[in-house]
């Protein structure tokens, strides 16, 4: 399957963020929407990073508690980003993710993020197809043992 | 595969945080060992909850700066702990989580925690197991074209 495919089939809702939200804006928007990362945008177009619940808990590791309230997303997000294209099959996002250590690959096309994809995305998605194979292998060697 | 056995396997090794740990001090284990959830046990044994990446970030969107740093494990964890045991399949572990929604479910036996099993774990070692059917049944309907 496409990763354009996969996005047009989970009706995803592209949530980002500008580079001056403050982390607790940052923790709003990724709990209000459920999800564990998001771009970081400038002017809502220009992707300038990543930033994740694995950023934020990092950043509560190792901050003092009167630092945290002044620092931004920019401050905090991981940059630069590896991206993933539309066009791209979902197994070569997965693999993207597991080569770089990411649970997380946006999805850009002409410089515009289109949307993200994670690896427990690619991975359930694989899983669907790889289960599907096996229902249409199980009734061919059937079929051929019945021959 | 049994859950035991992917424990084995993985060479997991259990972290788990005092009802009274410091969400800083939660947030550093999970950044040190790189995981998103752990058991919150008293005397190290006996679990009354989970705290996750998740928790810290609806912690952190939620809460005043002034109170965050008098938070507690034991406020912002997740109880009661749906748990699976050491017998159950790694699919039944993967199955429970969906059904839940967690992202993460303690391994118990009789009474103690013995590990954690994420979905991303589950769900990777299914493809696994799904690609390896593939493989047979392939070899399969390959001999029975040639008998």
């Amino acid at each position: 399957m496409k990763v354009s495919d996969f996005l047009k089939r989970t009706h995803q809702r592209l949530v980002t963020c500008d580079p001056s939200a403050t982390l607790q804006a940052v923790a709003k928007l990724m709990h209000t929407h459920d999800i564990g990362a998001m771009p970081v945008c400038e002017l809502g177009v220009r992707m300038v990073g990543i930033v994740s619940e694995r950023d934020l808990v990092r950043t509560f590791a190792k901050s003092e508690w009167s630092e945290l309230q002044h620092l931004r997303a920019r401050d905090v997000m991981t940059a630069p980003v590896v991206s993933c294209g539309p066009e791209d099959s979902m197994q070569g996002a997965q693999e993207l993710m597991r080569r770089n250590r990411f649970r997380h690959v946006p999805v850009v096309e002409n410089g515009r993020v289109l949307g993200m994809v994670s690896i427990r995305d690619a991975l359930a998605r694989r899983l669907q197809e790889s289960e599907d194979e096996i229902n249409v292998l199980r009734d061919v060697v059937v079929a051929a043992r019945h021959r």
